[in-house]
């Protein structure tokens, strides 16, 4: 089971390393962090560099597709090298998925049409462009297709994973080994749930927006 | 507000990379990824490196330190390089924290004395051989110490400092940009809430044991 977890300069680091951290546990798992170029691959905050160790090119047909989101999502929309393989592996993944602003990635790469799916919630609005029908769901699974909201939603959408594949037993191992017990100290983790005017500050400020 | 992540050898990666994610969001935040030799740094499956920009002598003086766990817990238990500079930093720090078995190498280093704390439930009771005194919570504070339980429990620690630091207003806003509202697809995340046949077999084959 190759599970295959695409980086790019500026991506948000927990978007895949929560992920990782699950799928990794699957039986007979490996996974390759792959980007454009090999090497490392610094996050958005310019504080931390994840190791690529493969190019693309090297992993042509993996199981699992994975894609990070973060703010370097908006200039990969343009790439059409990472379009390319996104549409050449899911041509052959078993599942095909991304955390937070990387649906729009799938999305653009023409994987998500007609589609329900999420992103990371000030960017989810933006999948109509491509045809994808943006859901308020954490998690979204649409087929093969699994797309998970922002940054931390990642977890959840992999020990979902987890347990299609290895069953419910399983993904309860996976839990319990990384103590997946959240006891957040706020309720404040979607726009629904948080102080109104975080949400509107956010979304005045964001650089995904539809106009 | 320097943040130093100290990590080594087959650390687990969601250890540190959940805070990270949380803490660079606190005002005026540098995080340093630390290691005793800077470069990159495998994890404990193998599959990934992240790269610790800095030596632990470039970085004497944090102001949050956060020590990362994981297998490679029980080879730095003798490192005393590592428990000497756990010490200095921790002479000068405002906060000094752990996640999962990060806990055994603060205590090992003689700062949890007389001090309750936490780790990975697999490995809690070694806690007690160095002077600490282990509780069931995912987070203790004991003064300016933090320890967190295991591998993604750094996150909630993480959101409860950025509270006390930044405010509950800054934390919320955290929470809401990492959309952390989490949905776990099991309730298996504790070793009181997972089948007990599972957590069994976790202890049996633990090499974190007091034997």
């Amino acid at each position: 089971m190759q599970i295959a977890m695409v980086v790019y300069d500026r991506f948000t680091a927990l978007d895949v390393v929560g992920p990782y951290e699950i799928l990794s546990r699957l039986p007979d798992a490996r996974v390759d962090f792959v980007a454009e170029r090999p090497g490392a691959v610094r996050t958005d905050t310019g504080f931390l560099a994840l190791t690529a160790d493969k190019a693309l090119r090297e992993v042509p047909r993996p199981d699992i597709v994975v894609v990070a989101g973060g703010p370097g999502t908006l200039a990969q929309l343009e790439n059409e090298a990472l379009a390319e393989w996104l549409r050449a592996a899911d041509a052959t993944s078993a599942w095909t998925t991304s955390v937070c602003s990387g649906s729009l990635l799938l999305a653009a790469a023409g994987l998500l049409r007609g589609r329900r799916a999420t992103s990371h919630w000030i960017a989810r609005d933006l999948l109509r462009r491509y045809g994808a029908e943006p859901t308020g769901q954490r998690v979204v699974f649409d087929g093969k297709y699994v797309t998970a909201a922002g940054v931390s939603s990642g977890i959840d959408m992999a020990l979902t994973l987890v347990g299609r594949i290895g069953g419910d037993e399983h993904a309860q191992a996976v839990q319990l080994l990384t103590e997946y017990d959240p006891q957040p100290p706020y309720d404040a983790g979607s726009p629904e749930k948080a102080p109104a005017h975080l949400v509107e500050e956010f979304r005045a400020s964001s650089r995904f927006s539809l106009t």
